[in-house]
């Protein structure tokens, strides 16, 4: 049997347990459940008991000597992080392209010296399984180590049945093998294949009678994604993909509105869309529609900034009673990063949220764009023990002293991983 | 005797060598001084051979076996980093703030609410050396994990001879206690100090008169600093303080442009400054006139970012033939911030330097920005063996992968310190 865990003494323990049930919205994304002098009790992994210090030692008292003690004065505790949306399952490496766009080179001159998406295709279809695997564990070795537990991942650099099966049966590997959860998404729709150019509607009809019933059947995907933007996929073909997805059991989400106003938001809450990504153009009445179907906005400002583009109107988005949620989007050519707390930091700076509801968008409501808000994103009995100490002694410290990483230890399923 | 230290095969050994004495601009910022299986040969804390793992190997064949081996295979190995900028040593935390601004709150409300630099030079006011000092050793260990083997410092958080004169000391004694090398500045017209309010002349009398002269006494600093902008310090006021410094041999620096153009640019030229700060607004005239002048264009993109400005125009100011560093301006109020790391990005993604541009900015001449180009800021025999070994193999791939920290491990003086 394994020792009991007991964390006792945080400065601040944010436990972000709450009432509200699902995706938090307006006040309740401020509401962090903080205990002063804070304590957790696991026992097998999971959350056993949370409360002051007092209060556990108290109810303790007889198995105090038997616990591994963990002293957490002076410091922050939080649940793991969860990233939502990452696409951490790719081969090769665009490090080049960063360098020639910063040297002036267009978005269409990369495209034509063979980068791009399609350069990032082209290397994962070349790469084996085991060459992924690799790759990809570095990035999540990365991501625990700034504190996050749980991630998303997508397909969607094979863009052909064989190369999509492949990201999804490493992700099923990396599942089993790596200490982060990892919950897949077929997005076999993020770009057009090179091969079916001019030919959208005919790539549609293969992936929704070719692909997806494949997807389906082995079980490797809980969520279908659509690239929805003008030159990709339209509003009424991404509608297709999804809702061909949901009579598969393959819950909607969807990249929407990245680059102009399309009506992704709108499509969104239309077809119940578990959340909507980037957002950065979407309308007045695209917002208003997701606060009223209850659509996540899963915004992604290290995109915005590496792009050099705006930030999604996150405050605005919260005052009209959207659910927020924050991601990295890790990925070659948009957003290669892994740190999630600087994703904190962005969200308050570029998009004004405040500390306490970047650290929702961040812990729970990232948990909810990805059904996992049962076993992860709040620090309450029964759930899994993923768990952050901080190098900060407050959650308004962790957001203000930026571009740092300071998590010191993390705890996933009761395990110290860091 | 120390043991000689032998780092070899560095995938990437990028020495910053040159025969390009002093600030380098234009193509010369480019230039690596890249060696392929790099190999470095240290000596009592020097550099003492610098070359091929081969060349190296053979060259200290008899001595190979009394020296500590360090095996960089697939890393990147550059100088230490250097900051040239920062107000590491103040009092108190202002995390507050931060949560007011975000919530809304003006410059304005946060000035009448005590905060504002006037709560930072209270706090500073109050503290004992020693409270400083244990606060600035934990801003300097964070640095130096961030790969930063020296910074300068400036005062300015008193604005009174006492306070000034305390900061300065509580600088003088972390160069003796700490292994980062600290340079100081003096900056006692970094603000207008409450007790002066509408009576700036006054004060730059006071300043010149009273304090300069105690600082050039005591040595306590290097370089002297002033904030010329509207409503602080005109450039007339700014160029008396900074004639006067000249002539007790401080070396003058100017916080300028960063609000409004307001001829600081120009007047850093004309004054002969070493380096001009911030520069967001400055002039085009401003910025041909420092390239004329060699005055060296100090940029801090985090600053920029975090108070939700344009950066400053990095690639404009490098194409103009200015000579670009870069800095955290490590301070409470507008980039609470360590990281090196994440402004050599924010240098390539918000003013569009490359990442080998962006690398001689954080390195060679930042070190000219402070004068200390003669033993740090590039890795050539009989300099200071400051050295940083990443977990990236290349220098490109260290600003592509964003928004982490990616140092292995760093050498102060020859000593390993992280
Ligand atoms: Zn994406
Ligand atoms: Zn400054």
């Amino acid at each position: 049997m394994i020792k009991p865990v007991w964390i006792k003494h945080a400065a601040q323990l944010a436990t972000l347990a709450s009432d509200v049930k699902g995706p938090r919205t307006k006040e309740a994304m401020s509401n962090l459940g903080l205990i002063e002098d804070g304590s957790l009790w696991i026992e097998n992994g999971i959350i056993h008991a949370v409360g002051t210090t007092k209060e556990l030692e108290n109810r303790f008292s007889d198995k105090l000597h038997k616990a591994e003690i963990v002293d957490a004065t002076n410091h922050l505790v939080t649940p793991g992080l969860v990233d939502p949306h990452t696409h951490v399952v790719y081969g090769g490496s665009r490090e080049h392209e960063f360098e020639m766009r910063l040297k002036g080179a267009t978005y269409m001159d990369i495209m034509n010296a063979g980068g791009g998406i399609h350069a990032t295709t082209k290397m994962t279809r070349e790469a084996t399984e085991d060459e992924l695997i690799e790759q990809a564990t570095r990035r999540l070795d990365s991501f625990l180590s700034h504190g996050v537990t749980t991630i998303e991942g997508k397909s969607g650099y094979g863009m052909n049945l064989e190369t999509e099966l492949k990201q999804l049966r490493v992700m099923k590997k990396l599942q089993e093998q790596h200490m982060i959860d990892i919950v897949p998404t077929f997005m076999g729709a993020h770009a057009v294949p090179p091969e079916y150019k001019g030919r959208e509607d005919a790539f549609v009809h293969h992936l929704i009678d070719d692909m997806l019933p494949v997807v389906a059947e082995e079980k490797l995907a809980e969520f279908n994604d659509v690239f929805c933007e003008k030159g990709v996929y339209t509003p009424r073909q991404s509608e297709r993909i999804l809702e061909a997805g949901k009579r598969l059991g393959l819950i909607p989400k969807i990249h929407a509105d990245e680059i102009e106003p399309y009506g992704g938001a709108e499509l969104a809450a239309k077809i119940g869309a578990i959340s909507a990504e980037h957002l950065l153009k979407a309308s007045e009445a695209g917002i208003k529609a997701m606060a009223e179907s209850g659509t996540i906005a899963c915004l992604l400002p290290a995109t915005a900034l590496y792009l050099r583009e705006e930030a999604a109107e996150g405050r605005k988005m919260i005052d009209h009673g959207v659910a927020v949620a924050i991601s990295t989007d890790c990925n070659p050519g948009s957003s290669p990063t892994t740190s999630m707390p600087l994703i904190m930091n962005l969200a308050c700076i570029s998009m004004r949220l405040t500390p306490a509801e970047s650290l929702t968008a961040a812990t729970y409501n990232a948990a909810c764009a990805i059904n996992r808000q049962e076993q992860v994103g709040s620090l309450e009995v029964g759930k899994q023990a993923d768990i952050v100490l901080w190098n900060t002694k407050s959650y308004q410290e962790l957001q203000y002293l930026f571009g740092v990483n300071h998590v010191k230890s993390v705890w996933k399923k009761g395990i110290k991983v860091v």
